[in-house]
């Protein structure tokens, strides 16, 4: 086995604190590699509370995982020592089903294996990159161009293809009037994205304060939505809402801010469930959609195209000591707009 | 003005009764026809007795009307005295909104005119077709076939177009797998429509009895979804579900019969919330979507089409003096599969 040591929450009550493992041998056609940085995401706080549902413990959180290749299994062809590599979160799947065959192994239907709180085809759980190093197939390994902040590469991993996945299957481009509901670690990547595609961006906020930052990621509106006045200048306005909040919200009002043939389409998943009244979809055929991360060859063209538009997160670079007080301000939104761990604070 | 006289609600606790009224006068652009047959939708009920919004009143409800032209204006182009016609469930749209201009009026968004519980321009209440003759501009009247039954097209203007219109507009067809939610009026029409399309149509059902009809109509398959090993079967199965369900059900559990990037499209109209567990849409790029019966010019080519493969309503001709009777039955589903008033009878 491979020895590892990260941070943990022994059970659901814990707070992270440092924890020693093992990770797999190296096997064939595996790639080890030792973690640079690794994202903060909001789900790895709902993970570790069990928020969604009864979680493995314990648990090493982290899917945002980018570093330097250490060591290769005899079978692998598409990675060397000193490479750099990056894992999202996923670390395998069934690789037969329909979805699996079409690069979309996010809906695998036997279900995908999650980088963390999961448990691989061995039977062992995953653990994820709060971590030293990690081994995984290299089929499930991504490469990262040297041209950008590798720090700011990390939160690509969940943040960034989470966003760009579903504006490209949406198409969403020139002439479409995207809206971005909730600013945070999302939020400010589907902004990037919007732009780049050609939308024109408003982003949606319930924070005034929150203007200034969108205009500088490239927003060409901004709309306090609890403002009567602003709101009713976007009814029926957008082709599309990307909805990246995670707290309750209300479904109906941002149903109606989209045109005939509007798509809201939910990436932030609330714990409560959606409620809408039926004409909110029937009277101007609307639809609410929704989507997850994306295919492992997806994250490989999301990185390329990042590589070749210069588009990174907007991060704050913590010690992993300062995890659980990072928590604690990313449940207060403050945070402008992603935690990355230094593993070199490990 | 012109005299009519038809069955009206006269307040929403009232059951219908004779009532006598005036239609306006025939302008130049305006067709009069007298009314041969009247389908009864569920959202008559509906209106009558204010489930969605406050209605006008005295109310004549109908807006699946058939019958032949007795009077047209003098700059009407398309139709002549004698000509067979049908309005179904606009009268009219503001003509200017982008909408209006791509023949989708019924989400003009200034709101189209209702055939009846509306207003027109002229300020003055809209009259349905539960009545001996009906007067409207040229351009909101369809031309009907000699070669396919009066009485069994009248349900074609609402209950065929509500389900015509999504499933042409999502282009249902083959190679999908359609299932159809509910077999009353709009869920036969929808059967017929699948099949017809060439997608391999399964009717899910709580009513084993309805297995019969079902295949009759032409559905490849017959699911009792109350039935836990049935249900399994069905998991994860469909292109599309079109539910035409206005009662409260479901909703998650009829998502989850959703392949991957599979749409539920709602036409009908549950007066009670659509509840959804985010993962419900997110877990596999999942939709819910909405539709709202069709435009003037689809509603034409549906005639058409229906014309050209011999497709009408099934249906059972009551006489008016039964309406209140034909009320209490289609609120048990004792309809197969709509009925329709015989105006002779007025």
């Amino acid at each position: 086995m491979t020895k590892a040591k990260g941070y943990a929450a022994i059970t659901p009550a814990s707070e992270l604190a440092p924890w020693n493992f093992e990770r797999r041998e190296v096997g064939p056609h595996d790639v080890q590699f030792d973690i640079n940085y690794c994202g903060v995401c909001h789900s790895d706080l709902h993970q570790i509370r069990n928020d969604w549902f009864p979680g493995i413990f314990p648990m090493v959180p982290g899917h945002e995982i980018v570093g330097h290749v250490v060591r290769v299994g005899n079978a692998v062809t598409r990675f060397k020592v000193g490479d750099l590599a990056a894992v999202g979160c996923l670390v395998d799947s069934c690789r037969t089903c329909d979805n699996c065959k079409d690069g979309l192994e996010q809906y695998c239907t036997r279900g995908p294996v999650g980088t963390y709180n999961a448990r691989g085809k061995d039977g062992l759980p995953t653990y994820g990159g709060y971590s030293n190093t990690i081994v995984t197939h290299e089929d499930f390994v991504l490469h990262v161009s040297d041209k950008l902040s590798l720090p700011a590469v990390a939160p690509l991993l969940c943040a960034g293809i989470t966003t760009y996945s579903p504006l490209r299957h949406w198409k969403v481009g020139k002439g479409h009037k995207l809206a971005v509901l909730g600013l945070g670690g999302l939020g400010h990547m589907a902004v990037k994205f919007g732009v780049a595609f050609g939308a024109e961006v408003t982003v949606l906020s319930t924070s005034p304060a929150k203007e200034r930052d969108a205009r500088a990621l490239g927003a060409h509106n901004f709309v306090v939505t609890t403002e009567a006045a602003q709101a009713r200048t976007v009814k029926g306005y957008f082709d599309f809402i990307i909805d990246t909040v995670s707290a309750p919200h209300d479904f109906k009002f941002y149903m109606s801010l989209l045109r005939t043939n509007g798509t809201l389409i939910l990436v932030g998943l609330p714990s409560t469930p959606i409620e809408l009244p039926p004409f909110s979809v029937v009277n101007a055929r609307r639809s609410l959609a929704g989507s997850s991360i994306g295919g492992i060859k997806e994250t490989q063209e999301m990185l390329d195209y990042c590589a070749a538009n210069n588009i990174v997160s907007d991060i704050e670079i913590i010690d992993i000591k300062n995890i659980n007080e990072a928590y604690a301000r990313m449940l207060k939104g403050d945070v402008r707009y992603r935690f990355v761990i230094d593993m070199k604070s490990l």
